[in-house]
């Protein structure tokens, strides 16, 4: 059962090194989650479920601790997108590695994490997830990207809040709230909310609205230690502060320049 | 809050379909199981534990059924090989739909199953997976990349049963038995089990020396079904016989010809 | 001028590696040689200028002679496909070193040679050629390319000849030319021909109608050497017999399965 | 001869576009140029040839005139780099087309001109030349990538230049010229040339020593007509300013600032 004879197999295994000094993203979304899909049978609350947006990014929190070069991540609805830095080496930069260890790890931390946010609603089956990977050579490229996302996410949110209200307050069928905002505009749907339902719609929840960027932050712990030095009679207790990187999720603008000049350093060519 | 303006990022999304007329293989392997990994973690018995194998294979299983064209998949250890068809469309056949699918699919079930198989032993943290793709054009470069995973799979199992008997029965220590070994052939290997620990190699559970194959069967099933007539007084019990195409284990020899020639339709064009 | 801290720039270098065990073609086509181009400023005969055609055949036969594992080549037109061995490992497989040795060598081939078949019609500028890479699997999807080409040169040659036959013979304009075959079929085409200019389609030459295919045959080269031995008074001549192989065109049908019984050495695995 | 139930083989043609925003690299070099080939045999000057050298820059001017969006040029040696740019849309940014372009219309205008530069010196067969495609994502990338050829030029012309005096001013055979310079620096080559052959390296002509650059300049012709206006008796001349832009050679230093200083069009984003 010599191994060797089969060996130049491995020669069909193609090169999927990425172009170095690009920003490399991996986007995944569910599969099957929308309509008559995984969110309706594990009846996510419409059109945002808490339980189903925050497990989501305890999912790309895990993946940002445990992979590496993740300079940021951004997430609405049921995707997230991975930004690994211009530099980084990981894996001598193959594609493959980077979209599998993103979808892989996101997928078991999915399953792993659902009951923390899920309680007494059982996970029915396991869930897939796609992925695809995007090279943007410059600064501008990517934050244009990331624009695009939240935007994305902007306009299906408000699209899925006033229909959403139609459908459960004003008890519109799905095809009817579809009909009424055919051709509507952001303004009109803003006046419907408000008109209607009393909704101002700037006064939504951010997560909603903005979706959840991920940025590694330096915080600074606070710990309260119990210590006996020798020459001590009794234990005493000191606080012992501590500096430590941890990712944090913000619920922000990323599409004017604010953000990026509050961070400065995830853009920095050598963070 | 236009997406028009940031939609040409889209344009740097680059094409990754995979050529017409070859298999597709997509074979993952699971992120540091070995030592000092997630096997020790979860204690796994060495040189194999059939939890582990049979979660594998269930894991597998599920990928297999859940997404569309896989002809064929082989296991072992902590990997598995999925062999899409030579004249599947599923997804324009885009690699990165194929890698994804794969291995999110088969990280979330390994989570979702694990209690199924290790029972008391609690999962201490989501597991990640890698993966790669394979292009292969002809039928014997697939029989051959099979043959190579199989072959991989009896000269690692050959080393671990003697390495752990050596370590387990003789008390070496994992350096010591590393050194025994050195240099050694496989009859040198056969020979320590069999004088040394009265183990004949060849009667080792086929499962641990072939691996796993995984192929689609028809299945003919019978079921009882209670039925009651308006002519009748009362319900009778009838038989039924349902023909259903499954996935069904094999632990069997797939370098030679005897596989192949047993299921012919595998590889026949147009299955 | 130390050329070392500029030497990263070569890990942008993507490689280009061609799946091993598929057929490699390389086709290229002439760069506006078409209305008001190349053909038209260096005054080819229509529908068919014998001396480009043969200038294209010499240029590909340079090809073939000077680069390494072509099997076969077809040309029509401003076109010539060639096609590199299944087991080729010239440069690596590397598909730029394919694609730019064929058109490199033609075109400089096309200048080389020009005044051995235009004479006294002068060059009047470079001509450009640009050039693709496609592989295929099996000898059926092989085959199935050229037969592609060879359809498309039936096909166009037909149309071409009908269409000059009515500019040039009855005085059409090109546009009315055009009018008149709009939705005509095979058939109408042939019948237009032998009704209006008592032209037989199908004898027609074969160079117009199969194009040109060029292959490796095995030549016996007779040559006559005079010799004269020490026991000899006089010289005398002999005839050596010699076996080389050539480069050779035909014009024939490679649609149909005759060609490639003829000459299976062509797809032979190990040819 | 229905050619559309084999058009499927396109399907086989992979998409090769280049990544947007990045500078588009191709260099050409010449096949077998080198020691016994091409120079050797149309007994090109050692160490530089400046037919041969003007030659190649007449050819790299006519691949800038007659393809699209090439912003700058580098040659030296049997070699050219062209770089197109970063927002190039020519031909969809097909990487293939970008190669094939390139090399065949530097190789047929390379026997096109050649009696231009060479008069008397035949050429004896038609050249072959590979190329490749690199991208760079910023602008130092690129200027780091022309500061790498423009150094390999310095390093190559100084060792040819003190070999060659080895050779044919002292005698030395190649083999002893080139022991002679096993190990030198660059400062002992310098020296060498200095002491022996009274020759200051830094006074050797700057396209020997620095490569030819090509970059687009405007330039103002002025040409003389003669004009007459219905009012004159007689015809008059006037002098008409043009400006065109035109491909123009520079042999200067490209890895310090200044030329980029001088020439900042050459990277500005909409050039």
């Amino acid at each position: 059962m010599a191994k060797s004879k089969f060996e130049y197999v491995r020669d069909f295994e193609a090169d999927d090194t990425c172009l170095p000094n690009c920003w490399i993203v991996v986007r995944l979304d569910g599969r099957n989650f929308g309509r008559g899909g995984f969110s309706e049978q594990h009846e996510f609350k419409k059109p945002n479920d808490d339980r189903a947006l925050q497990l989501m990014t305890k999912c790309a929190q895990t993946v940002m601790e445990e992979l590496e070069d993740i300079a940021i991540a951004y997430g609405q609805s049921d995707e997230y997108s991975f930004v690994f830095k211009k530099k980084s080496r990981w894996f001598k930069r193959r594609a493959s590695k980077f979209m599998t260890h993103v979808v892989s790890q996101f997928a078991s931390s999915y399953v792993f994490y659902w009951k923390d946010y899920f309680k007494d609603q059982q996970l029915l089956y396991p869930p897939g997830f796609d992925g695809r990977i995007v090279l943007y050579p410059s600064n501008q490229n990517l934050k244009d990207y990331l624009s695009w996302r939240q935007a994305d996410c902007h306009i299906n949110n408000l699209y899925n809040t006033v229909f959403w209200m139609l459908v459960q307050r004003s008890g519109l069928t799905p095809m009817q709230a579809q009909e009424r905002l055919q051709g509507t505009l952001a303004g009109d749907k803003n006046e419907i909310l408000f008109s209607e339902f009393n909704i101002n719609y700037n006064n939504e929840p951010l997560m909603y609205r903005k979706g959840t960027v991920l940025i590694w932050q330096k915080i600074n712990e606070v710990m309260t230690k119990k210590i006996k030095l020798p020459k001590d009679a009794e234990e005493k207790e000191v606080e012992v502060t501590r500096t430590r990187t941890k990712v944090v999720p913000l619920h922000c603008d990323i599409i004017g320049d604010q953000f990026w000049e509050e961070y400065p350093e995830i853009l920095a060519e050598d963070s």
